[in-house]
């Protein structure tokens, strides 16, 4: 660091995979990004003493706790991050708010709407003392993503007509792949829907800048019945799959279908835009590109151009390496932390915000509605 | 021609750009393919007299008439070959039904479930006599799609789980596009649904083998008003954009999207059905190649293999040129040309037949009726 | 044909493979383009009397005929097309020329560079009485290929700083593949260098509009021995493939790879020329579309962009289907045609001229020379 | 870490970009592999004291100096990461193997062949005791790269017939970007050769397994004269571009082409390997996938499959993401010191070794040998 700067002590909560990407983050981020305050990694907390003890050891963490509630009751923490399953967010979220800690927790936000409207109060009375929350939804910071909002901002598309969003996975096209508490609604809250959808959700409205205000869909569960690790029959309580077309608050529809059947895509999130002057289309699979169609220019001379999101003048780019040398799944979240740090720092809110992260739940609570009523048009 | 067949004399009855195109594969398949009938560009129908003269000399239709009528009674036509706007299609066919003549009929089969029942009927009863009736979905006959039902038939993508189906162009996207027929509802029938819509929509049923049973879907129309060629003001009447999900008689759920308003698309008619095995995608605007992923290799070696259908192997190909030589267009007309031929000489119904055409416009209608009540369910 | 235009009576030399393509294209030709004058297929000839008579049949030629020289000093011909072998190219060419024949010959112009001057000679003689003559690189009338040249023409890639041309098909991967009169050099000439390098040769210097000036390559034979269709060995006298680095006039170097042994590649002819300001990609295999990349543009909004070269204003499009809808291989003969009777209409040379094509033959010839020197740089 | 493995103190000599791609990797890697040995980031060398602090300071290394040669020296250092301009990797590698520490070295192995040999023979002695040395070239590990090796390896690909090699890059587009060491050849040894083209030749033996014997080839400058950082006018004495054709020591030719002046191309090293039975196909630009061709499936049923390298059965993915989370540039420095590491624990010698890097110096020095006799064919 070339300055000094006072340090933030982050204490994170949870051990999973998505333990494993935020502890990269809070690692790697300061070494490329210029950041106001150094980030510490101080403790990390499991339910399973022993496991946590390693998980720390692994991944970085001075410390390692078995104990949630205490380690927010630590004077010696700034910052924690929630990366448990859905079901527990809220209630971590809400007590470490209370004990004024500034709080990141992965999206999405919450398992109900009700539990993720308390997380928004929440957020919003601990805002009035400078106290700061944020939801994971990484994407918006791969810089292609970050870029295709840009160009839409600034009017490059022209008025938007019209979206068309997917997110295709395929990692439960075997029906031999065992139940894990993905598959099970009270813990997961739901499937492909909550899961990846919000993703595609919160994808739609970063990048248009719109709400989504209603929505007519349907979900399905493809495989209703799997065996768990110890080949026991289990009833999938979750959706595989969900189709809903959504209308944003400027009135423009968006067609949306998530899945986790989709044989042979990997991780497809994808967005496409259509204006009066232009298009964006976007793909996780290939991260680091942008495709961008001016119809301003002469119309023949103009096609879709796949725009190569490594220049320095791109989002994020210039604390890495140099043009043509592409990042990949994790730096989205080495961009999430700078950017909080940034904003703790500053005392501004950072996005997307659990409001952010509330709408999305509202936009999923909505489709859940549709389905069980026919697919009939719901508010959001 | 190696032996010496029969004739088939052939009057066309339309001057458009279809009728280019059908003109084109009248002429071109005999030359490629060894027909059972020589097919005889006998007249060419259209309702001005002097325009139908000059696309007779055009295209090569030894005679022109601007009296339908009077040519389907003629003794010496044995073929009519229906490329007129949709609003004409039943009473044209059901007459040339009833005097005797095989029918082809562009699509969509008619404007109107009515109708299209009507000519199914027509059709049904004309078979009795052998007189036989076909519907022109060319893109069936894309090799590329030909080899994807095939695939899909011999159970390389094993069980169907999802199909995901769109069609995209971007002609209206300019809102100062003039105001066409095809923009006004009492002669096109609809808009992006019913033109390329119906396109979808068969493609879909085609490749899986099922019908759609029923759909929930909306509507849209995003450029409400346009001028004329002659300055004025017109409302249009038709849709430009389409969105629904359709329930396949097996159960599976397809998404769909269809748009005249997709900037940057050209023609890209696009389905991927997943499957337990496999899947396939197919995209128009890339003809030549279907993409097929195979779910039974070895995971660390498996992807979407891009398969370029020019092989002597693959459907309609050992006609044409030898292997990597593209196809264009065009040429699923010349195949629909030698299919219907061999089909006549046979005595045996063509594919697809006009209770494809019927079934087709039977999921158009429940889309329509599915918009104006909120995206309820409607059976098909 | 809305004109009355006097006829243009055609004779064709050769039955093979070529013989289709070059009938589809006079006989399509003036049903989609307005000709000055009125093509009339008179008659094939084919070595053997029965086969010429059964292609005539086929292809739709008035007569047949197994004797060239007769063909070609009957008053009723004024266009010779040769499609035979090369060896047969000069003779032929030159006795119609001097008959005074419009010569359209197949690329290569011949199999000499001795046989080729010859050839050119007799051009430049009879171009002196309005008889015109022109070789067949068809690829040049590709849209997308009249595209490139049009952007590099214009100075959109700049000052041209490097080209890469390849030629990769796979036919003869498999050894099995019998032994046929193109592995056989008294008859074909060279291999893969002299049937697809010199189209990769054209290519590269109609874009550029620069002629190769000397060469430095290697060419290699990669199975030496195969069994004809009888079953008896026989070796392989000319090349499986061919590397070679070319200088351009303006003096930039080009590098340049033929192969017919590039398994998976099936028929993909590429070029790239890289600019000061731009640069143009294109690949046969895809041959509705160009790359092009503007690099005028900001370094953030840039990319390689994906022009589909089927709008109105592309070349040649006009005369076809309405944009999006694609063209396949032989629409490049059409279009040949087009030119072709219209420079015989004006009476201009059209382009390639047998110049043109001695300027290939020449560089083939370089390549050889320099590949027997050990890839010494070697003039054209 | 679940075991207490001692560790590994590693000094890195060098503070340029390279640097920070190779802290990341030290800092990342024993968070993701099970390393036998824990890597220790202990001191940093840099010519400047200054702008080394900063730099260990930034990358989090413990310790700077400015004084390579008593780091060297000192007990407590066990490998020597040298990241420095190649005009020094000779003297710094020697004297480290000299002084018994490990050496891992940036490619290329050297600027002549005479210090690349003295580091290899230097490298040889040393591993007599135990010490041992291993050349950078990452691009061996990126996932995709080292399955395709693996494929080649197992005869996925058959008898190989031609490789195609390529390494683009447009960095030095424009005339103005400004002279820098990289263009003189006193510091950098060669221009895109060197700096890219050790890469691709690289590539290309390890993929195939055999190293090129003789080069026939070219190299050129395009833009001779730049201008300084003070705006002085330079002589570029290196080369902008090099095309050659290589020949494998089992026969195959190969073509080669790299260049800095590829207008549009970012980062794209492709290689592509055409055999009996299949090819591969790889582009650094695509980094998370390989292409593959088997051409033991069925005619009709094949073609370039993408294999999306992101599986945990792929080298290397285990322990980073669930399938389709890509990887990014950086992570072949991850697997090269995880690679590395277990080297040292195990007492086997690294690949690439400091011979390996001394066959790609020998490769390159018989290009620059051929190219400036005139392209003759120059045995390696």
């Amino acid at each position: 660091m070339t300055s000094s700067p006072s340090s933030l002590r982050v204490a994170l909560i949870g051990n999973g995979f998505m333990g494993a990407a935020h502890s990269q983050a809070w690692r790697v981020a300061p070494r490329f990004f210029d950041l106001p305050l150094e980030p510490e990694m101080s403790v990390l907390v499991g339910r399973d003493a022993g496991r946590a003890e390693i998980a720390a050891g692994r991944w970085g963490w001075a410390a390692s706790s078995d104990d949630w509630r205490s380690v927010i009751a630590r004077d010696d923490i700034d910052v924690v991050d929630i990366v448990t399953p859905g079901d527990s967010h809220a209630e971590i979220a809400c007590a470490a708010l209370a004990a004024g800690k500034h709080v990141i927790c992965e999206k999405p936000l919450a398992n109900t709407v009700d539990e993720a409207r308390a997380m928004a109060d929440a957020a919003r009375a601990a805002a009035a003392d400078g106290i700061l929350a944020m939801v994971g939804f990484t994407y918006r910071r791969v810089p292609a993503v970050t870029l295709a909002r840009d160009l839409v901002a600034e009017g490059r598309v022209g008025t938007i007509r019209q979206i068309t969003v997917s997110y295709h996975q395929d990692w439960l096209v075997d029906p031999e792949s065992p139940f894990t508490w993905r598959m099970d609604k009270s813990l997961a809250g739901s499937g492909a829907l909550g899961d990846i959808g919000a993703h595609a959700i919160d994808l739609a409205q970063f990048v248009t800048g719109h709400d989504i205000s209603s929505v007519s869909g349907i979900i399905e569960t493809l495989v209703p019945e799997r065996r768990d690790a110890h080949g026991r029959a289990a009833v999938v309580t979750v959706d595989d799959r969900a189709l809903f077309t959504g209308r944003l608050d400027n009135g423009v529809l968006g067609s949306f279908e998530v899945s986790r059947m989709s044989t042979g895509r990997k991780n497809s999130l994808r967005i496409e835009v259509a204006g009066s002057l232009g298009a964006i289309a976007f793909d996780l699979e290939d991260l680091n590109s942008l495709q961008f169609y001016d119809a301003t220019i002469d119309a023949s001379r103009r096609g879709f151009s796949k725009i190569i999101v490594t220049e320095p003048e791109h989002p994020y780019i210039e604390a890495w390496w140099p043009a043509g040398h592409m990042l990949g799944y994790e730096h989205g979240f080495s961009h999430q932390v700078s950017d909080f740090v940034h904003a703790i720092a500053a005392g501004e809110q950072p996005r997307p915000s659990f409001d952010d992260g509330l709408q999305v739940q509202r936009v999923l609570d909505a489709v859940e509605r549709s389905s069980h009523a026919g697919s009939v048009w719901s508010a959001v």
